[in-house]
């Protein structure tokens, strides 16, 4: 996927060796669109000018190159809009209310903050009332698993944790902290996050590998009264349940009557295949790299082990390419290129295709597009994307709003209902099985159909009256 | 210290049993002032109202009783406006730029973002640059020692770590975030925020009880190369080095020919004495439970076997009423009434007392004005407050800003200095030796002083030339 930035360089101009106009010939030359010049400094022997560029990043090295290949100039320090918007980081942490005197120090701080405190001390669960705990989730990772990059560590995580934060505010109001742990180790990280639950109220887990990762949720969720959520995982299987919901609505087929694969058995993997059993499946097949899993087989992985277990019921064996024969569903969480046109030609009619592997999906969109009714990918640049975006503000929402102590499987089953029923009957085709991550509906329903679920299961801590009768009081008072 | 506040009470009243009249009587007879009436819903047999009231903390709980033993009227709910400002918590993450369209998802998210992961990963130090790492601060506690309040534990002591972390934003920009432990354990303390220091840019450790701060923070700082701050103890060291050389500046007095009583070597005294000394003053004598410290006994308790062997030259012994005789300057910060007016007529003439215990001073500051010159407390209704919002928000906006790797005793003494120097010449009496905690000027002093000593003594990263640079740069792309 190529991608358009804008590009600033800043430049030492010899006026004696070069002319400005040999910059524009060597940028353009190149396949850079000058958008804006600044002149920011005029020296006696030198000037210093940043030119604003637009360009592809395929071509950001030859601009670069060309620019420094004329006598008489220096790129002095180089940046693009990404990395621009990125100086200082992407969140910060702001006062609900200014401090503009002596009473209001006294009231959020020492002396009045005192009896805060104490009303805690005498009653811990006033802590989800009267701190910031009540709206505040850890997005925590080690870096083990970061986007595609892999284990890039906890330091380069940081940007990604961050930009979920963003997303957490921005779409659901929600105040998430970035946490970046400096281990690998699962105990240590499960002991790190236990340590620092009393400020939050949930954990979302981001980037963390698998098979650590079902161990290190599983624990914490166990350990912990508030919900512990790794997105990786649920959230794609939301979205993904979420869009085949609607796909079927769209070929008439039920849950309980088609045949699905899902390729790769990794975080998503797994609990995507959860998740549909969970909704109704009965005929699914997992295939990972060793071919399809049949129960009762040692795959060296109590995962992969788990997961033979709970599908298959042919106990079908072999390749993808034997798995797939006669599916209605193929939902790829694997990696580029692992399907073939002789697969698809294989599937059932009206075949609903998920290629979610990222940046490039298991087949070419459009090579694949002929063979399949339906086709979802993770890209925003064809239709049907499936984005954790969709999921993760509104569940959050729900789950801290009715405070619930963990997000069970009813509650993910409601948030897919929910994001599939914002695409109305005269809507849905075959290009539009999932709504637009800037849909303002998404969180709202999502959030309404978490806390039902919440409640209908008795994880709910908090019911609506009450909240209401808080926000009125606080109202009030602002 | 009594307190005003303002209390909101939700009535249930039942109009054949009682009037509105009846309850205004009421909370009027005990002490109450009514502001405000609001009706909230008038039902068939009850109408719920909320009453606003003025009242004096020492009333409240009488006009609570007294509206209560009215017939036919029930509380339904009482909160005070201190309780409504926490409601929710007090600080929240807030994005720096909004997301609104696809453009600037893909810059703060994917798939833009992974270059920016990329680029820390080849070079860690870039964490600075493009993360909140920069601008971030860790208000870490264990709540094992919050403000007076004593071992209230890691829930207890949210609010004041949220207050912290409002008066770091408020005051000097620096985004702080409240990381309360559930554990008390030094190794686990230190490890654990060695696992989160990814994410910080600097540590203020607050509210962890003496002797365990000390080598929390010793180790921290050894093992980190941000800086890691307790300010219970530096914060008011730095403050009350302040106040005092006004103080001198205006006895004409000079550091290093006063004899100085420090009582009380907790947290706060022992950075204090360190200060002192490494400011000049060479004839102190530390006093604490047990008398005056002489160095060579064993007080069981290595910080005071340390302050025992660093100071009281003359090894004078006894009590704190042997040791202050001919004092120039007494400083408490042990508990109330620890200091007699017989006490204050042993010290030499102009003398300067410090008296820090909170929120009961060492001796009642109207019984022992006829008997000082200079007379400060930490608290706000009298003059001199020692606060140490007058440090910790300019010493970490000049440490963050200078990258310094920590915070060494040249840039404590740089803050002091500062600090005093907003106080003018002719401004300078015995009831104004410190500047007001609102006084504009304070923040931006004490950054600017405390780079040139990070500067100065080789412990700053990051010298103005460079982030002016990229401020400029930030600037042309917002």
């Amino acid at each position: 996927m190529s991608m358009t930035t804008t590009m600033i360089f800043r430049l030492e101009i010899n006026p004696a060796q070069a002319t400005f106009g040999e910059v524009a010939t060597a940028v353009n030359g190149a396949g850079g669109d000058i958008v804006a010049v600044d002149m920011i400094r005029a020296g006696k022997d030198t000037t210093i000018r940043d030119i604003t560029v637009h360009l592809n990043l395929d071509v950001h090295r030859r601009v670069a190159d060309s620019i420094r290949s004329l006598p008489g100039i220096r790129i002095v320090h180089e940046s693009d809009s990404t990395f621009l918007a990125h100086l200082g980081g992407k969140i910060q942490v702001m006062p609900k209310m200014p401090i503009k005197n002596r009473e209001d120090l006294s009231r959020v701080y020492t002396p009045g903050v005192a009896r805060v405190s104490l009303a805690i001390h005498d009653d811990p669960s006033k802590a989800f009332t009267l701190t910031a705990k009540r709206n505040t989730v850890a997005v925590v990772s080690d870096g083990s698993a970061v986007l595609g990059l892999g284990n890039i560590g906890p330091e380069a995580a940081m940007p990604v944790m961050e930009g979920k934060a963003v997303l957490f505010k921005q779409f659901a109001n929600v105040d998430a902290f970035p946490i970046c742990l400096k281990t690998q180790d699962p105990e240590e990280i499960i002991r790190t996050v236990k340590l620092l639950s009393p400020t939050f109220g949930g954990i979302n887990l981001e980037d963390i590998s698998s098979p650590r990762c079902f161990e290190i949720e599983r624990r914490l969720q166990e350990e912990l009264d508030i919900p512990v959520f790794h997105d990786d995982q649920h959230g794609t299987a939301v979205v993904i349940l979420a869009g085949l919901l609607n796909a079927l609505r769209l070929v008439g087929k039920s849950l309980d009557s088609i045949k699905v694969v899902v390729c790769g058995i990794g975080a998503a993997g797994a609990s995507c295949i959860d998740m549909l059993l969970a909704a109704g499946v009965r005929r699914l097949i997992a295939v990972d790299r060793c071919g399809a899993l049949v129960s009762g087989n040692d795959y060296g992985n109590p995962a992969l082990n788990r997961v033979a277990s709970l599908t298959n019921p042919e106990r079908v064996g072999g390749s993808l390419s034997d798995a797939i024969r006669g599916a209605d569903v193929f939902i790829g969480v694997s990696g580029p290129g692992v399907l073939k046109v002789q697969d698809l030609q294989q599937m059932a009619s009206d075949a609903i295709v998920f290629a979610m592997a990222n940046p490039e999906p298991e087949i070419d969109p459009e090579i694949a597009a002929p063979f399949v009714r339906v086709l979802a990918t993770g890209r925003s640049d064809y239709p049907n994307q499936i984005n954790n975006v969709l999921c993760f503000p509104g569940i959050f929402r729900g789950a801290l709003d009715c405070r619930a102590s963990l997000i069970n499987e009813e509650m993910k089953l409601a948030a897919a209902g929910a994001i599939a029923s914002i695409v109305t009957d005269n809507e849905l085709n075959d290009q539009y099985v999932i709504p637009s991550i800037f849909n303002e509906k998404v969180v709202a329903k999502v959030r309404d159909a978490v806390i039902q679920a919440a409640v209908r299961t008795g994880v709910a801590r908090r019911h609506s009256s009450e909240y209401q009768a808080e926000d009125e009081m606080a109202g009030a008072a602002r």
